[in-house]
């Protein structure tokens, strides 16, 4: 079980591979986001994106999966209060691959809540011709090894902005 | 038809409703961000959300289709670049309605590309008991009234980080 005392400043966290589809990049699309240009190729052609490329809101979706698969699903992962920010820097395309890492850049114990620990993360996601397709900062709480098994509910109140 | 010249600073646009319903939370959960707070009621109960809510990627997913039905529909949209923050600031519980509004902060043309037009918006999303469930700052590509069907691909330099 990794906890709040594993997410040491400077720690890479592997984000797991994610195949992208067309069918996913459209159903996605269909559901939240129909612009034209995530859910039709040729409408998608005429657009700056040049060609049909996934919601940004999806590859968020993806990156959340690549780190759920590649650090979060064995730990103490008290959920997010928000994000600092997020770039789309390139097109995700049908059939891309995605990697990533997480940095931590970050790592505190909350003063109202000292079971509970802060952590800031940068996540970026390239496709597999390397290219940085999306960079990002977020927090993240965790409960340290004390924390496990506490009951645990209520606002932490120094977490950034938020009520998780 | 909807162009950048619409999106004047201090405009107010409305998001469409949305109804968040226990299914919609749990199956996109399943498929992006399976951590236990939102997929299994019991164990969401013993965290500090306090119960099964949706992840804030879903949040952000449905604050999209908010913002497509609410205004982006008929619309020169280009897509967007990045976002500047999101705040998560209340569960999103299944059976909440959401609205919102997004306000236009700034808006100026690309210097790059004349025909396009940068908008930075805040969107803010409520549930039905009038609490702000999401913050969040974005930034919005349009093409002017002048872009409409010129040939549009490539990079705006000028557009905050970002190729789109």
């Amino acid at each position: 079980m990794r906890t709040f005392e594993d997410f040491t400043v400077e720690t890479v966290l592997p984000l797991a591979p994610y195949d992208v589809t067309r069918e996913a990049i459209v159903a996605f699309a269909a559901e939240f986001d129909p612009q034209p240009f995530h859910v039709d190729d040729e409408a998608a052609a005429a657009t700056m994106l040049g060609g049909l490329a996934a919601s940004g809101w999806h590859s968020c979706a993806m990156m959340m999966r690549m780190m759920f698969d590649g650090f979060l699903r064995d730990s103490t992962s008290q959920g997010s209060p928000g994000v600092d920010f997020v770039r789309w820097l390139k097109p995700v395309r049908p059939d891309d691959r995605l990697t990533g890492t997480a940095t931590v850049l970050s790592a505190r114990r909350s003063a109202s809540r000292p079971a509970l620990g802060i952590a800031k993360l940068r996540a970026e996601v390239a496709n597999q011709r390397g290219e940085t397709v999306m960079d990002s900062e977020y927090t993240l709480l965790l409960l340290t090894r004390d924390g496990i098994g506490q009951p645990s509910s209520g606002v932490v109140a120094d977490a950034t902005g938020g009520a998780v």
